[in-house]
């Protein structure tokens, strides 16, 4: 199944220059959805995974699915003073400016086998502060896992030596 | 499985005076989680799904699964500008205010049978709001699927004739 038929080009999507890959069409089909987690699954092996982390809010389309075939708990990963009890913050760089991500500082226990799901691997910037978020809490990140990666931003950079795998480059 | 003992209570969350449902611990408990998803597709019974439409976005932790089960494409309802193609909107009255859920117009087929997740049923806003995109485009909804119901709230009432259930009642 060639998936990228699934995925949509928008232009000038979310600002004037960009061009926004739309995975919806490819969520609005079983079939295509059905194809991409089991690839995902392929990407990750057979190696024990205790949490699945994923990024607020296209990580949360497959981290959960991800998270239920791996018989593994679901860890979201929040924009600021969303997440309700205590917990722990991060702060990176953007082109312009700052984001913050955050996690419950429960989620994770120290030692705890850890798999990030997102949808797209850009810049890497959230990739990056997940991770930072992940090591403060003790866990180890088994893998990065995105379903796209937007090869000419370079976020493979970013992430330095944490293993990385996606399923669709452009 | 009691999967209340999953649910804590933040009191004071996102505003004073309200007690805020975190389900949280419930995800990140693989058993519990697949307990859930069980009693989740137990309410919606036998009956062939097209679409499971989930709203941003405690809404796309379980709506995705739901949809994987059902062998059923999923479908995001999501707030103003995160949708980047050809969309339907719904304005509705908050307390003090309003708010508005966007939906892609292809998202859904006319004549398409249509399960909505969401996580909590509140005062019923969103779901309604949700359920009117839904229609606008031609969708039948089978049922609105909740994992918990603030019975005090009485958001049924909001949902009028539409089929509905929940698992947790509080």
């Amino acid at each position: 199944m060639d998936l990228k038929t699934f995925i949509r080009d928008i232009d000038n999507f979310p600002k004037e220059g960009v061009v926004f890959k739309d995975i919806t069409p490819l969520l609005a089909n079983a079939q295509a959805m059905q194809y991409t987690l089991d690839k995902l699954l392929e990407m990750v092996g057979d190696v024990p995974i205790d949490k699945v982390v994923g990024m607020e809010s296209r990580g949360f389309f497959f981290a959960p699915l991800l998270a239920q075939k791996l018989n593994a708990g679901f860890v979201p990963v929040r924009k600021p003073n969303k997440l309700p009890a205590a917990k722990t913050s991060q702060t990176y760089d953007l082109e312009y400016g700052t984001d913050t991500l955050e996690i419950h500082s429960d989620a994770i226990l120290a030692g705890e086998k850890i798999l990030v799901h997102d949808d797209v691997l850009a810049t890497g910037g959230t990739a990056k502060a997940t991770c930072d978020l992940i090591k403060r809490l003790g866990g180890e990140i088994v893998q990065c896992n995105f379903l796209i990666e937007l090869d000419f931003l370079n976020g493979r950079h970013k992430l330095g030596d944490i293993p990385m795998r996606a399923l669709l480059n452009y």
